[in-house]
């Protein structure tokens, strides 16, 4: 893969990772935080895979498919949480989880 | 300092971190998750500025005191957060922060 | 899996994460530092992803298989270069590589 | 500080880890790499605490001034040995962790 198109997939997991955390961080203010602690959790593993995907594309990994493919599962995963709560931040939040999810897809193929 | 007080500073920054990463998950399941909010943020914290110091010292990091700083600095916070409530895995996470925040200081001193 | 079990797996990752940054200091230091260029670069990937896989069974992650295979895969690859060279630290490296492999394996499936 | 500025600083913290995971990896394939050793060091150093701090920017952390204190010291001493050699990866790094440390220092005052 070109160096053009890891450059696109870098900002897509930046941009997944800031969306996790900020979800992660207005789901703990929420009024109902028991209702979010699902989501809470999945923000906090989403934005870690993503960084950790990020940093390893950045300094070469030889392991783009595996590393893309546990990504795609997590994002998906994130999505699929966030999707069911109506707050802003997780309606935005499943949205960049899943077009994230697809760009990890490709990676992994 | 010695590599026999890093082994021993090693395995109390890796005991922190796996408290408060049991704390961190139990918080999430208790009932009131609202009243935890701030315990969740805070084991999330210093679960992960604990990872991070335990890994900066083993790789030799030049940045010891600098780091072992901030450390203690976090643990003492998440310590104290801990302390306020009457969960198991608060007060035990309460005692492991407070000891690492010590061996933290010492070592940035 | 029991909560022991998880134990066991934590200790190993935790034992491979530091033996992986040992041996990049190491490395680092040695004096034909070209020829460890690879096993600098998969210390590093491989002291990260056992950091990774750590945090995420301490709190609770629901991607165990996914992660465990990934953590098998570097760790696998870690211990076939490190193979390769004479070093104690490297020769010790792949063996603690090859076991977190194995049981990285066993968790995955 | 108002959310507009972590936004900018976010994106300088991700600018500066992607430029030394770059270098990193351009160190690693360079024909001298034993006059890197130092270089690579630092390199890792620097990406994975701007990704700490660019994380925990994104999840509200209590830690702001202590965090980008520790983060603008070991930029400034990543840009102080990327400068010393002449590769261009070891230029362009050098600018971009010299900017990134005088950001973090505003943050931490």
């Amino acid at each position: 893969m070109s160096h053009e198109n890891y450059q696109s997939i870098i900002e897509t997991l930046h941009e997944c990772m800031s969306t996790c955390n900020h979800c992660y961080d207005a789901c703990l203010k929420e009024d109902n935080v028991k209702m979010m602690a699902q989501c809470i959790r999945l923000d906090r593993e989403c934005a870690d895979i993503c960084a950790y995907l990020e940093q390893a594309l950045g300094r070469g990994t030889p392991f783009v498919p595996e590393l893309a493919q546990v990504c795609a599962d997590i994002c998906e995963a994130c999505g699929t949480e966030c999707k069911k709560h109506d707050h802003d931040h997780c309606q935005k939040c499943a949205e960049v989880c899943f077009k994230c999810a697809e760009e990890c897809k490709k990676l992994a193929s």
